[in-house]
């Protein structure tokens, strides 16, 4: 095997950074616009949001959830209701300050009508619904309230990177108030469940959940959960978060309840997010050489038709029996939707047209021609396989089978990516091998390093500053399932109760 | 029948305006939030939406449309590129000027890092999305593009009223590319018999399709198409646009292809958008006295049980048969979605709980005893009929006849709008008539007038700026279906070839 061929320069190996956005650009996800930091998301990429958006919000219906919406604009006096908020998006706020356009004396367009109070873009939503939360909730009755927006957000960036980091992004942000405490723990860990599941069943990522440092917290927040993947690089990317807000921000927002003994008390909230960020991450994790592959219960499309026409005379038999073939495939439904299948029927040479729907991730790729109607035998190619390597099946097979080739797929890239994770986490107990393991050793491959490292923590904040400032590593999380055992600090060698997480990250 | 108990007040005779604002509010729709002219959509509201939203995703996806996303904020140097395109939306603009928060010398948060550039909260997507097809399109072979975005736009509004007009709204924009100028004259005149059929069959609004005079179109477009509807005090309301946009944004935008002939052509584009407002339209158009009527193929929910519990020792039985109706019930399909089912379990007096569903509008309720139980008759309340007016049916005979007595209540409020409708278009042929027909009459209800004068028109502007001078009334529209005749316009006496819609409006 030493195919080296490959559709996407460089590859992974040579620089996967810009493998990465190559990857974008030739299964057409998204672009860069003309607007500073903000993409365009392009149909095919849209299409895998949608897909995400229609499971996550029956996931969040199926756990009690009603949607709403909310404003796009906070009013500064509103965020600064709650100090640590405030202070976490200062920095990566866009301002509104005037509300229309008029013409200076050189005739040019300018702002005008300034504004009373500056309007923030909404970086998160928890004080406009806190308002809300406030002026709805009266009794214990009230509660819980469980809300959900799907929305844009807005939080300024100057690096940014094609759904990893945006200045605008889309999301959902759950955001709920509960009578006690135990209620509101006990939300924010089913969201985190739910997100978890979410990832693994149907984007085929594995994810690790667990508990934020303090220093890592959403502003505000008394506990932040997320969940932890690991890419093909070994980096880590944060998938979604689920924070406990205690009684923070309904002192500071005014959520307050008369409780069964009529004694007024504060509510307890929770909020949790996840993103586009996460395709960036599916990008990432599932991606080959060849391009991008998409896990077939949230891809774009499923299957791709590509009549092969080398006369005239047999075109019309071709594209009939494609169209036909087609029609029945949209007959089965695959996760509640109706299978999605293309003809490709575009002018244009038939291996370039082969290589654009590889670029494109199509879980699965049939090339039909006249002899293969007239054998009943159809080639058909899987993105998770070499793209040579046809599985030869009549029409029937097919029609009986692709759910189950589908889900193969789906199982086998998760598989595949749970083997690569584990293999590169390691428990390290050693200053020197934690060291080791996040120096690069390849200098071919600069970025290459170990992966994660498994090792004990102190609970100091000093810890994360010397690594941040050392390795540029990070605790990632102090995972869920982490057992408790005593041991030394991987810095300071001070004793430790647990093992974390610590990892370069996106 | 002098049943003169309301649950809203005013009544729509006593206060239209008030009334609506009284029925959002009980219904609990929307609500004004603290910010200045944007609106929360709670959850019951939102729920409509989201129908409407899956029904015109469905029917934009057979019309050969895809979703996309583009960017929130358009650079001021875009949205200048289309002159007449710019003024029309200059006195209207949220602009955003900072990108981060500092304090000041007095330890106050204020606006800082100003930008080079202002950016314009887009209040319409055309220049973005014109530049992305400049890019895209190389050759006649990429034509047609046709996208949809799904948004929230943002236009300054100074007074504000819920659903109807909001600084900020939620809505789709379709933006279309074509190779002709036939075809996309086809696509503006198809995505508007797209939006006259939706309202119609899903929403039970019967509007008039027509062309906008050159006054009232849309800024920057060759030609403005419409549907006009009306409401219960005889008002208009637009309740969704298609625009033939020419070649106009194609060369402020540069939008250039290759025709077949390998010459350089400008692209012909199109738009079209629905909103939010729809749902007013809804509300002003089925809502009573009693508060919102839901036409069931788009209600937040459709059907409400409500367990009538007297006694302790009845309430496990009362409870056990609600929860196994709903099952059975949420197993029927009704337009593609499953039956959505509400039991109602709160702890409150059995009036208020009626109360509350009638005018909340839900298309039916059923209130369900122990005695229903033991004989199996249960007493179905539809929104449609007087509230006390129950109708008598088995367990079974409900699960088989649901579906057509919701689709009987969906056709019934179509047809009393149409009704109402068109005993209120008159063809008016004198001046007198025409100013005493939009003259209010009766000194207790002086918002109420004819409803809309079918008369004829010259073509000449003048005669829209006298009758909105004198009468504030507009010509709303050019029915597609209005024939050729020849007669005298109405204000100026002058010859015309056919008649036009004049009336107030929203």
């Amino acid at each position: 095997m030493s195919d080296v061929k490959t559709a996407i320069k460089p590859t992974r190996a040579e620089n996967y950074a810009e493998w990465y956005q190559e990857v974008i650009k030739a299964a057409k996800l998204a672009k860069h616009s003309p607007v500073r930091g903000c993409m365009v998301i392009e149909p095919w990429g849209y299409a895998i949001w949608e897909n995400m958006q229609r499971v996550l919000d029956g996931m969040f219906k199926a756990t009690g959830h009603q949607n709403a919406y909310f404003p796009l604009f906070i009013p500064l006096s509103y965020l600064q209701k709650e100090a640590e908020h405030v202070e976490g998006f200062a920095t990566e706020c866009a301002i509104v300050t005037h509300h229309r356009l008029e013409k200076n004396k050189e005739g040019q367009l300018v702002p005008a009508g300034p504004l009373e109070e500056p309007l923030i873009v909404r970086p998160t939503s928890e004080m406009l619904i806190g308002e809300y939360f406030a002026e709805e909730i009266k009794s214990y009755r009230d509660l819980p309230i469980l809300l959900n927006q799907w929305a844009n957000v807005v939080r300024w960036e100057m690096r940014t990177r094609l759904f990893l980091r945006t200045t605008e992004f889309l999301w959902q942000e759950g955001h709920t108030a509960h009578a006690t405490e135990a209620e509101a723990r006990e939300e924010t860990h089913r969201m985190l469940h739910v997100y978890e599941e979410f990832a693994r069943k149907f984007m085929a990522i594995p994810f690790i959940m667990g508990e934020k440092t303090p220093g890592e917290r959403f502003p505000g927040a008394v506990a932040t959960y997320c969940i932890e993947g690991m890419m093909q690089d070994r980096k880590a990317l944060q998938g979604g978060t689920s924070h406990f807000l205690g009684q923070k921000f309904a002192k500071a927002a005014g959520i307050k309840f008369n409780d069964v003994d009529g004694k007024e008390s504060l509510a307890w909230t929770t909020s949790w997010g996840m993103t586009t960020r996460l395709i960036g991450a599916m990008i990432m994790i599932h991606g080959d050489d060849d391009g991008l592959v998409m896990p077939p219960r949230i891809a774009s499309a499923h299957i791709v038709l590509i009549p092969i026409i080398h006369k005239e005379e047999t075109k019309q038999e071709v594209l009939g029996y494609c169209h036909g073939l087609a029609g029945e495939l949209r007959h089965i439904m695959y996760e509640g939707k109706a299978l999605n299948v293309i003809v490709d029927e575009r002018d244009m040479r038939g291996g370039d047209k082969t290589w654009n729907w590889v670029k494109r991730g199509i879980p699965m790729r049939i090339e039909i021609g006249p002899r293969d109607i007239a054998s009943d035998s159809l080639g058909i190619a899987r993105r998770d396989r070499p793209h040579r390597d046809l599985n030869k099946q009549t029409r029937q097979e097919l029609l009986t089978s692709v759910i189950d080739q589908l889900e193969e797929m789906q199982t086998g890239l998760y598989e595949k990516a749970l083997a690569f994770r584990n293999s590169h986490i390691h428990k390290i107990d050693s200053k020197e091998a934690f060291y080791a393991f996040f120096t690069p050793k390849n200098k071919e491959n600069p970025e290459i390093h170990g992966g994660f490292a498994y090792s004990h923590w102190c609970g100091d904040p000093e810890v994360e500053a010397i690594v941040k400032k050392d390795l540029n590593v990070t605790i990632r999380c102090i995972p869920l399932d982490s057992p408790l055992e005593e041991g030394k600090c991987i810095i300071t060698g001070k004793k430790s109760k647990q093992r974390v997480i610590f990892a370069k990250s996106y």
